[in-house]
């Protein structure tokens, strides 16, 4: 079944972590990494996070120019792609900021194991797909969302929703932008966490790009056989 | 107290792991890479590496190149740079290969807490040096070194060990190659591990390299401050 062209995008620090151990989000870039991530979004048909990233640090995922939101408007678009939300069990809260701000779609994708009332509270503030036993199926919501006509979809993350697309061939492209700091430590979040792969199963990936920018480096991989 | 010029050398993902998460050694980069590591081996005082690293992949540290070491040896060095393991509780095993190939020194840095036999016995292999209660007390051990004319000091890991000498502040510069694989994983070992920062005190580096090297690319960062 088709899928989007699906690209994760993340800023890391040298040694590859995304947030601190206590999971503080922190700024790993600056503001050229910021307006190419306001870019990203702005050209994305929808942009995707796990619960987890909801909890950590309750983004809006909306697209942050006047100027790219008008000119989504001009193209006959919603201001903002459609926002979504991975989350097995409906734990986002109905007042996260992507409930409150900005305006276009919002999908929260949670699975049968959700409780029935947290779902029937969440369909009063966005759509919701149902799909998956304990957790959501990953690889049926991206053909979910191919048919819906979402055909280029951004994720930021965090590091288990990143491994849970990995792990099912779904990611197409990776752009890192690695910033200038340590943050160390054995349990903070990293770009790709999860169970991990064994020496059999790394996926390989081909460079598409590494250039300087700000104080770090912007590198952008592609998946072989995604 | 002086200590050293000390940078890490080492291979990572695109996600930051050093190998997987059974610890099990990952060919990351390839011969332009293993040229390199070589040569600064060759141009180093000292090699040094946990004793996590030892038991995970039992490195001999051994300078590779035929060349090298008799350049080495025609300068009046030893044939390989001193071999150095820290090894709070003198773990290592008698017949790992940095005992059994190649010459020059080795040293095993052991604190007071490990056994008075086991000490004994490396005291046949190697020098051993005592510092610290529990574990090795790393400020002191470069300052020793330091003080016995390593003046160029090469860390080739792991993920704990690394940790240890950046949170003490001994890291001048840290030179990541990042290959073309995912390994992932929450518990992989990463280019830094142990505690991790704060978001106060994470260190802060400037970039002063980056190259692409076969499929991956190398990077290089001053640490600021150190
Ligand atoms: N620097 C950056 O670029 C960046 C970007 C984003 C996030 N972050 C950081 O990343 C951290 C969050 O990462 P995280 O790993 O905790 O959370 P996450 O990846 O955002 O969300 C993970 C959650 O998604 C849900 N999920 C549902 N179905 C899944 C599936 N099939 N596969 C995988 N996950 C599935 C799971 O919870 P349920 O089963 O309950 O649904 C899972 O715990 C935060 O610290 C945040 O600051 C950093
Ligand atoms: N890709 C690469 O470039 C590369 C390079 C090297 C290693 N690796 C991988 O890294 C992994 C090993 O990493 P690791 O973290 O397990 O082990 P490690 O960093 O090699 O060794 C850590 C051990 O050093 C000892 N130590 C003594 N004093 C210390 C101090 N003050 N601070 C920190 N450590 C101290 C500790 O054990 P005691 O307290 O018992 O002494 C500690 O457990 C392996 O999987 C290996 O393959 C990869």
């Amino acid at each position: 079944m088709p899928t989007p062209f699906t690209f994760i995008n993340a800023a890391m620090s040298i040694d590859g972590k995304i947030s601190t151990r206590q999971r503080r989000q922190v700024r790993i870039s600056g503001d050229v990494d910021f307006e190419r991530m306001d870019e990203l979004r702005a050209s994305s048909d929808a942009v995707m996070v796990g619960i987890g990233t909801v909890l950590a640090d309750d983004p809006s995922l909306t697209v942050k120019s006047d100027e790219k939101r008008a000119k989504r408007l001009a193209n006959g678009l919603d201001e903002n792609p459609v926002r979504i939300v991975v989350d097995s069990k409906a734990r986002i809260p109905t007042d996260a900021d992507i409930f409150r701000k900005g305006a276009g779609k919002i999908i929260i994708a949670v699975s049968e194991s959700a409780a029935f009332d947290r779902v029937e509270s969440l369909r009063k503030k966005a759509m919701v797909i149902m799909i998956g036993g304990d957790q959501v199926d990953l690889p049926e919501l991206l053909s979910i969302l191919d048919e819906m006509g979402i055909h280029r979809l951004m994720i930021e993350g965090g590091a288990s929703l990143n491994w849970g697309l990995v792990k099912n061939g779904l990611v197409d492209e990776i752009y890192s932008f690695i910033g200038n700091l340590i943050i160390g430590g054995a349990t903070a979040p990293t770009l790709i966490d999860g169970d991990g792969f064994g020496e059999a199963d790394m996926p390989v990936c081909s460079l598409i790009g590494a250039e300087k920018m700000e104080e770090g480096v912007l590198l952008k991989w592609k998946l072989k056989n995604a």
